[in-house]
């Protein structure tokens, strides 16, 4: 523990002035960035103030404006793979509006929740991204300050949210396996209960159209279902040079038994994945050609949203849908 | 966004307590959780409350005893994978102290650090909790408030930290090898720069005695290096019957290389990872036996610790090692 004796705390605003000889007025413009201040006088105030150790008291501007720049961050997703990117964004974009982001993880609990949403409504944080590890339906949050969905869909088509445009990602990963003449593409992917399961199965199925063989098949996000799908695919007697997969572990599993069967990939059979997720593309044999989300970009979206919100300015959309990218790797090329 | 028309913040404790037909003091008590109540008057009172869409301004805690209710978690470990764990750890004993947190990435970037501190203090934060992905010493932070280091080392032996046993996680998986017979068991792991990796080799050394076969590989922290490393291994004509990884990523590897061989995992080669990483260690074939470093637990003694050094009680112990533990799976047995 450090000591508490020197605390620049005692340090007040007045003594930075009388120091730097300048008026209270230009040290706070000085350090707040805001006014207009040759660049030496700022960086003179700046060093003056880091001198005799002076701290702003950010909870000033709170007390003045009624807000306490501070923004909830809500989550279902304890495990964190599609959350951190979102989180990491939307930071970069809270961080510009010097919003402090309070995490709280509900880890897929009701209850959970709405004692999280009570505590921040007693915080009176300004606002609220809402996230999760999955882009099914999910009850709007019951708070009276702004909230922006991320990456998750909210019940009510009234509230905000910036969305990952899946089928136009699995449209991505077909269409990249037509272009390289493949025409008989199998697609496994995840639930058929989950609606990001659906979307990218319609979408593999518009996209390939004659050069689709069989049905989606609908399974686990996990390799294991990879691998065996593989096994169920052979022994239908199914023939096909490319398999579109729903996620990169399913996609690491199908690799592994054709690799298992001596298939040669992407010779015999092209494969591609679909999350990026760097783990599971990178170390995959060979390197997995994959459908990228951009979720920093939801991320930075959503933060983007709610400060115009915040700022209780109208957002020129109340909907964002980001465009994903294909990663092109070893796997189909 | 949502209508503020109607917002609760306008009912005031007083309405409460007239509504409830009790004292103010019996609100704040059944709200606040705090004195002795009957169980049916709190939930009375919180009824009413809750009718009455009644929102306590926890800010007035802060405002009657100087402290903000809010605690920093700096992390240098955008990946997520070894903060997350502990985050969640620290958030459940922080949360018993009503604390919010302030999640604060810093990306490795020291200016961002920096930057990020300084936010921090402004905000008047209570304490701090300093996280990340490596073990590996960091020079402390300055900040004048109390600092507990979870998972990561300061420079500064003053400080207050909670740590993993590394050396009692690798010792346990090398005895399990020991205790299941093994007799020429080989260690493959990390860069020799990383203290974890060093570490982990001493205690692996040291438990194996004779058993062990020539020296700890040190290599990279992935699945490319645990498929290299048997191959080294084989083509130097090793005879092992064990194989004790420094990590679960390295330990996939070696088993896709034994795989590949046609080497039979555990009757020919046991293996056993570091981490209990459950991608990882669950999708292996067979599932990974691995050490498990307790993360969760590693958080919730730093998030204790930091409430005792903000309510200024002098913590029995301003260094806690955390003891980890084998997860058994078939990889082994």
């Amino acid at each position: 523990m450090s000591p508490r004796a020197s605390s620049p705390a005692t340090v007040k605003i007045g003594d930075v002035a009388r120091a730097a000889g300048v008026s209270l007025g230009t040290v706070s413009k000085a350090l707040n960035g805001t006014g207009s201040l040759r660049e030496e006088t700022r960086r003179h105030v700046q060093e003056v103030a880091d001198r005799l150790g002076f701290v702003p008291d950010s909870r000033g501007r709170g007390l003045a404006s009624g807000r306490t720049y501070t923004v909830g961050f809500l989550t279902t997703d304890s495990f964190g793979r599609f959350t951190l990117p979102i989180l990491m964004g939307a930071e970069d974009a809270l961080s510009v509006g010097r919003m402090a982001v309070i995490l709280s993880d509900t880890r897929d609990d009701r209850a959970r929740e709405e004692h999280l949403v009570r505590s921040l409504r007693g915080r009176r944080v300004d606002g609220l991204v809402v996230t999760g590890r999955s882009t099914d339906e999910r009850a709007r949050v019951d708070i009276d300050i702004p909230v922006v969905y991320a990456f998750t869909r909210p019940d009510d088509p009234e509230q905000c949210a910036v969305l990952s445009d899946e089928a136009a990602g699995a449209a991505l990963a077909a269409r990249h396996l037509l272009s390289l003449g493949r025409s008989r593409i199998l697609h496994v992917t995840g639930p058929q209960r989950h609606r990001s399961a659906r979307v990218r199965a319609e979408a593999v199925v518009d996209t390939a159209g004659d050069a689709l063989v069989g049905e989606p098949m609908f399974g686990t996000w996990s390799e294991e279902w990879g691998r065996r799908a593989i096994d169920i695919a052979l022994a239908s007697g199914l023939d096909v040079d490319a398999v579109c997969c729903g996620s990169d572990q399913i996609a690491r599993g199908v690799l592994d038994q054709l690799h298992e069967r001596r298939i040669a990939v992407p010779e015999q059979v092209a494969v591609t994945g679909y999350d990026n997720w760097d783990v599971m593309a990178l170390a995959a044999r060979p390197p997995l050609t994959t459908v990228d989300m951009n979720l920093g970009e939801v991320g930075r979206r959503a933060g983007e949203m709610l400060l115009e919100l915040i700022d209780g300015r109208e957002p020129a959309r109340c909907e964002i849908i980001v465009p994903p990218r294909l990663e092109i790797r070893g796997s189909t090329v």
